[in-house]
């Protein structure tokens, strides 16, 4: 029986856990609520808990038994792991690595930041696996972003490595982003992006379209699905978040040329139909050359996030 | 004394060459003219021949006294050092660093595409010294660029890694790039680019510019010399450029967050006052964070590919 890992995957509403084959089979998996009060003070001791009951559960010992746990943190991590800010639990200036290791018995304790770390785990065994350059891009509420580059998070001087939802890409935008900015990808390419845009063009013409049943209330799923059966003016919405999304894929391509792009989050439930619009989009942004970054799924879900912090620790 | 190491930058019409301490003193350069007869078969028997010439003259042995040479190319190099095809030299299917290893009695030799070994070089001993992580853009005929992290350069899975110049940022141009995009940043940020620039400003519009006077000849230093001058159309036509630039900046930023950026290549030679207008537009860009990579200059001119080549070897 060779040594384990475990991969902690910190959200807003509950911690995620996952105890890994440090060869990347998932031995299992459980959460727990994460407690913000007191500026989420008790949330690495509830974590060290969780850990202790679930190894000793298995039957197995902190110290001989587990070669490290790896934690992912939803906001910004410096190199040393320590965390100045992190609004969604409360945190400020913690050390959340020196911390767990220490309720831990002192066993290695990496830290990262979330979307990196689902990066990781994508490249380990979602739908990255056997790739060692990866850059995955997570369409959900907001757009993330992990660059992977030699097995390894590239986080960035400043921790904006991977902020691919930030990108600059249309200039006639009025509305702005939470960043502060005007025209993010983010602003168009989110499922809250796609709601809008098709709120828009519903506004902006007379088309008949199955969306217009959802007015004010329409989502990125109406959208998609509506798109998949034809629908004229859901085709349009996707054709405009397709654009931007294949530009930004080819910008990502031209600086850190990876080997795979992996699209994650619920937009990316879409599946192949997304996958062949958005190719076509970054076929036509690449004409530099026809050897470049193939397109991909994510595979492993909210998963990711415990796989990457598990694999943080075989670096 | 201590060893030294030699930095080639094999070029179109002459090989640079240059041998430096391994602390990055360059100790003495010069040049041989490129031979590119019979698909240029001549080229590294040259400069074996030179080097070993150099290497005798300064009183030196070749085996005990030199840790190794490393070699920047025109074209893109694979990640074993070979080259496919490099056009400029007429070299197809060759490994010039085992060739020049080879002709050198085995001492270590190492390649690298040229605009990523410059970027080496910065980062060395020019702009970027005393950073781990910056990019390079080289603002000359075309727009080169290059990406160091942790003191490495990445090249990327294809190649493309540092092709900033080819990044999409104009929808509207409809003249085609030599990569066969249109829009390209090349297409505006370039030498070549800014004149065309300033051939449309002066056509599109009545406004009075001392450009006028050089009609179709105008250059990228006749505009930056009277963008200085405060000449009206010259500085709509760096508008322009700095808004471009500034953007694809902010594009590197997100996705490779270096420490700092560093602007080389013959347009760079308009100083501060180049950075000033960019740094306005990339912050523009960057409302995510105060906190971001610098810009610099670049300082080594036209050896920062002999002091990147050299580099190469201390990996």
């Amino acid at each position: 029986m060779g040594m384990k890992c475990i991969g902690v995957d910190v959200r807003g509403t509950s911690v995620k856990m996952g105890i890994f084959e440090t060869t990347g089979e998932l031995l299992d998996k459980w959460e727990v609520k994460t407690r913000k009060e007191e500026n989420g003070k008790y949330i690495l001791p509830d974590v060290a808990a969780s850990i202790r009951e679930k190894v000793s559960a298995m039957g197995l010992d902190l110290k001989t038994d587990i070669a490290g746990a790896g934690l992912g943190v939803p906001g910004p991590v410096m190199p040393d792991g320590s965390v100045e800010v992190c609004v969604n639990l409360g945190w400020k200036n913690v050390n959340p690595q020196k911390e767990l290791s220490a309720l831990l018995d002192g066993i290695p304790v990496k830290s990262g930041n979330d979307a990196n770390v689902a990066a990781l785990g994508e490249m380990w065994q979602g739908g990255g696996k056997g790739y060692d350059n990866l850059v995955m891009i997570t369409l959900g509420t907001g757009v993330g972003g992990g660059v992977i580059l030699d097995q390894k998070i590239v986080a960035g001087r400043h921790g904006l490595a991977g902020e691919i939802g930030h990108i600059h890409v249309r200039d006639e935008e009025k509305e702005y982003c939470n960043c502060g900015g005007q025209g993010c990808l983010e602003q168009i390419c989110s499922a809250t992006g796609i709601a809008r845009e098709a709120r828009r063009k519903m506004a902006a013409s007379e088309t008949a379209s199955v969306l217009r049943q959802y007015g004010d209330n329409v989502s990125a799923k109406n959208v998609l699905d509506a798109a998949k059966e034809g629908d004229e003016l859901a085709l349009e919405v996707m054709a405009v978040v397709s654009h931007y999304l294949g530009l930004a894929l080819s910008q990502a391509a031209l600086i850190a040329d990876p080997d795979i792009f992996v699209i994650g989050g619920g937009v990316s439930k879409a599946g192949q139909f997304l996958i062949d619009m958005v190719q076509k989009d970054y076929d036509h942004f690449m004409t530099i050359s026809k050897n470049k970054a193939r397109l991909g799924l994510a595979t492993l879900g909210n998963d990711a996030g415990i796989y990457g912090a598990a694999r943080l620790i075989l670096q």
